[in-house]
């Protein structure tokens, strides 16, 4: 796990004169995990998490406890159930824009849209099931999984009707797949795709991206995800999903002659017509303390509100 | 703790036809222990537990903390305090006819009344508290346990009068004794009965079993548990608790000639007025892969549901 | 962490004959730590506890979870941010007048006021945050604490209006400040203030200590606490806030020639008003086990009930 503090600011919306815009934030996180080896050398393991997260809704009281994840591998082939890491949220270069010690891109993460991931505190429905296949071969990583939010099969067959619009639960099985290759250690290239993402029907998710060592301590990516599905309206269904629209983000980071000192940045349009602007960008720098970083960004929505952070991180 | 997961079949029960028949069932169970030894050489220890359940009331969303157990142990005799595994649960043959990965038995174990365990969730009342004393020797073992659902007192003047009947709550203190016995390593006697089971004044069960092996790859055994006080009807108390009934349950396994898939079987008579039939019974078998184990079972209950599940268990 | 088990009584209040004046008190904490290293000899490291205390509100269900602590030390200086040992609660002497295995003291303890501590449960608010210095030099410990008991800022200015009376939220920002002297080995000087205890306004405790070795096995001290601002009225606060009053306090131990016996006692004097009598005192012995001690303890508190205990204790 790892443990990670600091400080981030993030301007207010209009109107908001109550809320501090400058806060401590801080994570712990404490993975417990357990394995055993068969005779046959197949591995078999499972995780339970602790996990802390100042002012979290459902983390910031205490530790969060979580469902366990279960798996079995062996040859590279890894075979998850319950809790599982889904295809979409594994993804290798999905999350790769992201700046500073908290990981954050206000430009592309936050518009990936909905779906399924590893929990880390409660499932909100005890029925909630998800399996996952991982191959990995040389450069080559394969993954698929499936999250049923229901399995009892008891929430399919209600609906609740609210200003005479039917709403009906996210009981959709959702299904994802994965692909990552690494060519000549110099090209990533990664996929992705989601189908009724967190339980949503015909919230479809597309992502693709593309990463390019142009010297041995510069790299530069192109990412696209279309999120466009994710609030669906349809016959039925009348849902207050926000459309997340089609976004692209240009990234890339630098390692100064230092060797410690890594220089990030990204720039991304998004197309959603509830934008203040279509265009959001980031610049964040890391420091590497061998065992701990400190790190920074700083970065602007398409709310047009700045936000920046700083603090430090150390992994255990 | 050990990790198992699989997919269980329950038939419906008539008329139901929202719940699905089959599901993944998994469990994920951590025990976190502490110990410390005196110059003595005494030993002193504790234990929390951490476990999540598919799909279980309490302990599915996320994993459940339970209160915690302290024992000291010297020569010998144990001595725990708290959330004490109690005596009638831990009788060495009770569970013995229980099948498959998932140590099911709808024939017996489900049948044998109501009475405290250790608890891996929650309390539901703050003030219970329990002792337990073990004595081991050679080939025999003793064992007693006390456990007050409520040692405030509170309680014990505290009652419910619902449609003009009066209902205490379970503020019975529960007695249990329990003793097993093995013979020449090829007989195995257990006896134990607990006074006040779960609380409830005068549910006192008796169980007695016995087993032999006929080869020392086969074993056939024979239980008794009569839970027929189960449900009491008296003066002050009415409860709705269900009347268990005895049950009797012929049982054994065998391993085969590879030393590593073991088949085992019961067949049940329990003496209900509720029953739809008298007889259960279930056939099972485990293949150990070393460190991990496979396992099926087929059984049918006393309602005359079949059930049948089939998984993989591993312990570490 | 530790466990320890035993039995309390309390003698009951005039007129409550419900509660059983006899009970089993057991607590299990464990503290999960983990920590890293950097090349530069910085050590970052983070705590989560998980801790049960029989018949504790909101401890005695279960093991409770709680919010996280993050360090970062350094040559004898150490800063800690999120749930963290505030200062005015880690002083060395201020709870030196407990007793027995339970390490309580009717006479000092409970009537030290209101503040902050390490928290072993769950926030009441997730926007709670604390962070803390400390330095330690040779015979020297200086530290100070910041308890905000919520950084947001919302309730700040929220306040409740209860029969005419405004009521605002206990949310001013918390300051601790403790040092501790030992000086040439034989005296203890320690002293402690905190601003605002417990968010609440104007509530400042001032503690100091001394105590002195008179012989290698026998130590008297001193304590002085004034809590006396602890029940604050002003214009817009009218709190219930129990008044603490000022306490002073006499104790000393002395270990017998075996080493191993150790027997301690306090007198002490408390001004507040609501007093039955303004004298407590108490009596206690230890016994080491080497790994665990055995202990026990007689008191009388300012009600004039008898308070007494035995049990035993182990660390582990």
């Amino acid at each position: 796990g790892y443990g990670r503090t600091g400080v981030q600011y993030y301007e207010n919306v209009d109107g908001d004169d109550r809320t501090n815009e400058s806060q401590i934030v801080s994570r712990l996180r404490m993975n417990i995990d357990a394995s055993t080896s068969t005779d046959q050398g197949v591995d078999f393991g499972a995780r339970f998490r602790l996990q802390w997260d100042q002012g979290h809704g459902s983390r910031g009281e205490d530790a969060a406890t979580n469902a366990g994840k279960l798996y079995v591998t062996s040859n590279g082939l890894t075979v998850e159930v319950g809790n599982v890491d889904t295809a979409f949220d594994s993804n290798g270069l999905i999350y790769e824009t992201e700046l500073g010690v908290y990981d954050r891109s206000v430009g592309f993460s936050d518009r990936a849209g909905s779906f399924f991931t590893y929990k880390s505190d409660a499932y909100s429905d005890v029925d909630r099931v998800g399996v996952r296949v991982l191959y990995e071969i040389d450069n080559l990583i394969v993954q698929g999984s499936y999250v049923d939010p229901d399995q009892s099969g008891w929430n399919e067959a209600t609906s609740t009707v609210i200003d005479g619009v039917k709403y009906f639960h996210d009981v959709e099985e959702e299904y994802g797949l994965s692909i990552d290759y690494i060519w000549n250690e110099r090209l990533e290239l990664s996929a992705a795709y989601v189908m009724n993402g967190a339980g949503v029907k015909d919230n479809d998710i597309f992502f693709v991206g593309a990463r390019y060592a142009v010297m041995d301590n510069a790299r530069i990516g192109l990412n696209y995800v279309d999120a466009s599905n994710d609030g669906v309206t349809g016959n039925e269904l009348d849902r207050e999903y926000v459309e997340q629209g089609n976004t692209i983000a240009i990234y890339g980071d630098y390692t100064l002659a230092d060797g410690l000192t890594n220089i990030e940045a990204y720039v991304a349009n998004n197309d959603a017509e509830w934008n203040e602007t279509d265009n959001a960008f980031g610049i964040g720098v890391n420091y590497d303390l061998g065992g701990a970083r400190l790190g920074a960004s700083l970065q602007r929505d398409y709310d047009e509100r700045v936000t920046a952070d700083m603090g430090v991180r150390f992994d255990f």
